[in-house]
């Protein structure tokens, strides 16, 4: 899939771009039932709370051919080359969990924050997409983003322990009040099924989940070849080692199995 | 001041009614001043967490003329009037701070809960106004509501601690699941001087402020001097013990003082 020089000038400006229905209800399905059967078995690569509560999961993949062949649908890929050119591999692949009434946070933060800490990787170059396995309301705990703020690079951190993953270099009050005052703040909501790409440097937050829906998000990271990450800290399924480049395959395979 | 027919009917159905810019820039900025002034002061009535930071103030209207007299204007005291009938006092005078980037959440429960269980009060009778400082956005912790959960009256609740204030009679996941689920859920946010009017049963929660900015509101609670506590169990600028009726000023005494 390629976006239109609309979408194209709109990411560059924003760092953003919201894609509505990018899957089908019945791929969403899916992917949801996997996810469930996933969180039956008793992985490392989970994330937990301290009270032992499902945050997350890592690096499915390796344990789902469904997420697997999610990693090179040319609905995601394809667009990813477009933006920051070929031979891309996968960086991160996780979904982080919003139960009902869950508590889980995140302070404001650019990606590329722990992938330059963590990971040692050289340049912001890489790029997410968020799939919605739900709908994202004003009411889940839907991320905050502003819009823009990728344009400043890297910017100075603060290291904050959360919890059930690796600590987040996270943003000064002070800077994320300079650049909301630029830019503004926006928050994509839409169906599942639904997707929102942003640039590894876009600043974002997001609160609990005050609702009694979940909003369960797959998150994909793909970064280039020539960018891959020269000192890693963590463990694989945080941040890939295997550099080898993405093929896309075409968007009818992702159920065919 | 009176509601309309149709607001009416919207409030009887929804225990909720939204009124955008009840009060004027001019006396919003008098209001933010002297709240400001208040917390230059050390006074037992403030509202604070355990690090220090202030998350409130209660019972204004006795350190402050301004804020005695929004106590009797006749936009606040003539809408309660008209619903909940004439000699009303006031149980709970109240200011929510929700600082920058503030961690403050409030979880789900009926304003008559914690009136209940702490001060006596007999009968869910009270109403309760909410006045804007500052513009309410999805960004900055606004209050979500469950519409028409007024209808139920007092639900069974569990209690929780709350950093700063008496601990909050707060409702069960499954109670909160059940009535979403029926009636949805609704978050007006607006421009400051708006007030959202809301029934002492009427189910709500709120979420941390993720933005730069603040949201300060004012909580004003009139309840029928018939209906009065009758087992006070907290300080007065929590419940009132002052139940002389109170008598409306016209709306261009506030300033005028």
């Amino acid at each position: 899939m390629q976006l239109s020089p609309t979408q194209l000038e709109q990411y560059r400006r924003d760092g953003l771009l919201f894609l509505p229905a990018l899957f089908s209800a019945q791929e969403v399905a899916a992917l949801k039932a996997e996810q469930a059967r996933l969180f039956t078995r008793d992985l490392a690569s989970h994330l937990r709370a301290a009270s032992g509560e499902f945050l997350g999961t890592t690096a499915m993949d390796r344990e789902s051919a469904l997420y697997a062949r999610l990693l090179t649908d040319e609905r995601l890929l394809g667009i990813a080359e477009q933006l920051i050119g070929p031979r891309l591999y996968c960086h991160q692949y996780k979904i982080i969990l919003k139960e009902p009434f869950g508590k889980l946070t995140l302070p404001w933060h650019q990606d590329y924050g722990p992938w330059h800490h963590h990971d040692g990787m050289p340049e912001p170059r890489a790029i997410s997409l968020s799939i919605y396995l739900d709908e994202v309301t004003e009411f889940n705990g839907p991320i905050v983003f502003i819009p823009g703020s990728h344009r400043d690079g890297l910017l100075a951190y603060e290291v904050l322990p959360v919890p059930g993953t690796t600590p987040i270099p996270s943003l000064p009050d002070g800077t994320v009040a300079r650049l909301a005052a630029l830019h503004g703040l926006v928050s994509p909501k839409g169906a599942p099924g639904s997707v929102t790409l942003f640039d590894c440097c876009l600043a974002h937050a997001s609160g609990p989940n005050l609702s009694p829906y979940p909003r369960h998000l797959v998150y994909l990271s793909y970064n280039p070849v020539t960018n891959a990450i020269r000192a890693p800290s963590r463990p694989t399924h945080f941040a890939s080692q295997d550099f080898t480049p993405l093929a896309a395959r075409p968007a009818g395979a992702l159920l065919g199995g």
